[in-house]
């Protein structure tokens, strides 16, 4: 009797994150001790490698390159944001990644990413029901936005979290000592919808004279009057300002108060591509207040940031990953893993199930009351829930010239069996 | 017989660092071991403190907080941009200076800082010989730039170095990843007039594919045509391109590429504030290369990054506050202490003494040797000088929170004996 060969394959989608890499980690140490799935094969580049049939056989990597995943960021396999059409639409790409599953195999199909990336492992997921073609399709939560719907928060949101935090009370310090010449600061986060990032950052403001003074969130109200009036208040108060904002502030009317209108203005899910929102508020701060103000734009360095990682988010991820091919094995189909909290005075943090298409359609903004009555900072409530998701320590592997060593996959392809397509 | 007193002044001046209060630190442990020295009053915000009679008793402190300074990043007394103007336009100040130093019995200053504090305390100094007060001022070197003359390197630049380039390596990694979509990212860094950041941010590139891709220095003649060329040529060759700049950028002409035009575009010395660098390199690229770009500008959170600092350098500021106090206490003035590299394959590194005159009219650039002959990124030589100066982890101490202690001075505030003056 031939024996059945059911290979997987394995993806990382979306914006990078520190920890991305230690769900695929448990991906494959958990694939590789079961004998129900032969090779995992990487995409290269998420969809993008399935539609390009860019396969690499990932568990053929070393062990310790395997297992250095964990403290390797961003994502290893590469990534995209290429997103699918509507089965209307994009019938000829959903085929071929069908095409391509079954020209090599591939029974399970484990995809870590956001809502876009679960929207896309659900379409995929249905085709391949129509088609009465055996697949089982799991969603690894991955956004450092933590913006996913049904899991009490995502991988790689504990670890910029735990940085950005980080950094808001060191250049906080910064302000501090030379508020009599850098008056104010801005320092500019992530979150294009959510204020999840700006909500960490104010983690560091243990104490009223801490920075951030001012912490800004899209789900809260802003207008330019209110906005000068706090930092007229902070200045008059303790003769500085140190002000944490997430990109994607929103004006009173819902519009986003600066939006990049080059070239490349929008993504190609036709999100706009925001930036400047810092050099926004220190133009108005300088003219209305009058005291000088400088912007800190972390950028993909705090998606990236595994020198000060989250052992708590690392371990988390590492756990997704594990529990999708645990899950896959025992018959669950069409879901996405969650980060359930359980219920108890000690944070303790296990894994559940949610519907791919549930939450392809769902976002997590920051609820009212994590956000204070002034709508300029986070509440004890908020303290509570981020706390334990930004603890514990990392240690990174150091080499000899002083800088973190982070492994690269040695990538060992897979034959390509169909025309090309993309 | 009437016992002498002679207390000490200890001021921090521009820019923080991670390290300056390692170098305070440093000074105040050397100076309780003498019993010539009575006080060490620490001046609020540096000279600023001095002109206000704003000093506290810091050698008052807890030992233990003392101790913490070493991992405390920022000026913990607070530091200040007022520069004194020269002798004859600004008698008033220097005289109430030495008035403040005599009605404290002032007979030691300590003054860490760059050129520009390099020169107020040789002005000082002289001030004090022609009016024949006994004072003794004795410079430490600090600044991120690196561009002191007549030092080896300075201390706060080590940990800068390692910071960025940590930056530059785990921000590479994310545009590795999702190069399909964010092709290009410029890391913007600190550096006025000096590349020496941008050149510690190459040395992530350990292999050709290694982010940064390409490093841009004042130093080197910069032209759009050439800037253009490089941007293609990686593009081609990698399709990716990361590239670490200096803010401090100059076009052909010499002149800054950008330059803020905003109310506060010049600080307190006339320098032109800088910033957007990046944003101006991403409108370039898009335009004329057609690929989508994307900025980091890590802005104060680099001077700031105790989270990841050099020992080394932590260890040299250190040895430099003490080496100042002993230099003092032997009847060394008017100096400012140096870092001395010993001969050798092994990094060895002592204190030696320059006179402050010449280290505020000097200023050290990044040699040519050092920068490639395309001059878009460092050479072996540039490597092996900044190589040993961002070694060695600094743990640092982590609260319940998750997240840095860092301490704060308790400030016994001294007693004011003059009328108000500034």
């Amino acid at each position: 009797m031939a024996k059945v060969v059911a290979n997987a394959i394995v993806a990382q989608s979306g914006g990078p994150t520190s920890v991305i890499n230690s769900s695929v980690c448990g991906v494959i140490q958990e694939a590789k001790r079961s004998k129900k799935i032969g090779r995992v094969l990487a995409a290269n580049n998420g969809i993008l490698g399935v539609l390009k049939e860019e396969l690499f056989d990932v568990s053929a990597e070393k062990a310790s390159v395997i297992n250095a995943l964990k403290r390797t960021p961003s994502a290893a396999m590469g990534s995209c944001r290429h997103k699918l059409k509507s089965l209307d639409q994009a019938q000829a790409d959903f085929d071929h990644v069908l095409d391509v599953f079954k020209a090599h195999q591939i029974r399970y199909f484990f995809y870590a990413g956001g809502n876009d990336s679960m929207d896309t492992a659900d379409k995929v997921n249905k085709l391949a029901a129509q088609r009465g073609y055996e697949l089982v399709c799991i969603g690894i939560p991955k956004t450092i936005d933590n913006d996913l719907a049904f899991t009490d928060h995502c991988p790689g949101f504990g670890s910029v979290a735990k940085y950005v935090a980080t950094c808001a009370m060191e250049a906080g310090r910064d302000t501090d000592a030379l508020y009599t010449h850098d008056t104010c600061t801005i320092l500019e986060v992530m979150g294009r919808n959510a204020g999840w990032i700006a909500a960490a950052a104010g983690l560091a403001a243990r104490e009223p004279q801490d920075a951030p003074h001012l912490v800004y969130m899209p789900e809260a109200a802003f207008t330019w009057e209110k906005f000068i009036s706090d930092v007229r208040e902070v200045y008059k108060r303790l003769s500085r300002v140190f002000i944490a904002v997430g990109e994607g502030l929103k004006d009173e009317n819902g519009k986003y108060v600066t939006a990049d209108t080059g070239a490349f203005a929008k993504d190609s899910f036709g999100h706009v591509q925001l930036g400047g929102v810092a050099e926004m508020l220190k133009a108005v701060i300088e003219k209305e207040v009058g005291i000088k103000a400088r912007c800190n734009r972390l950028g993909t360095n705090q998606r990236a940031a595994m020198h000060f990682a989250s052992l708590t988010d690392i371990n988390e991820a590492y756990m997704c990953g594990k529990a999708a091919v645990k899950a896959a094995l025992s018959g669950v189909n069409g879901k996405m893993i969650t980060l359930v909290r359980e219920k108890g005075a000690k944070y303790k943090c296990t894994t559940g199930l949610a519907e791919l298409k549930d939450v392809a359609n769902g976002e997590k903004k920051v609820p009212k009351e994590f956000i204070n009555e002034n709508g300029n900072h986070i509440t004890e409530a908020c303290r509570k829930y981020i706390g334990p998701l930004i603890k514990g320590e990392a240690p990174i592997t150091i080499g000899k010239d002083g800088l973190p060593v982070y492994v690269r996959l040695a990538k060992k392809w897979v034959e390509k069996k169909l025309p090309r397509y993309l």
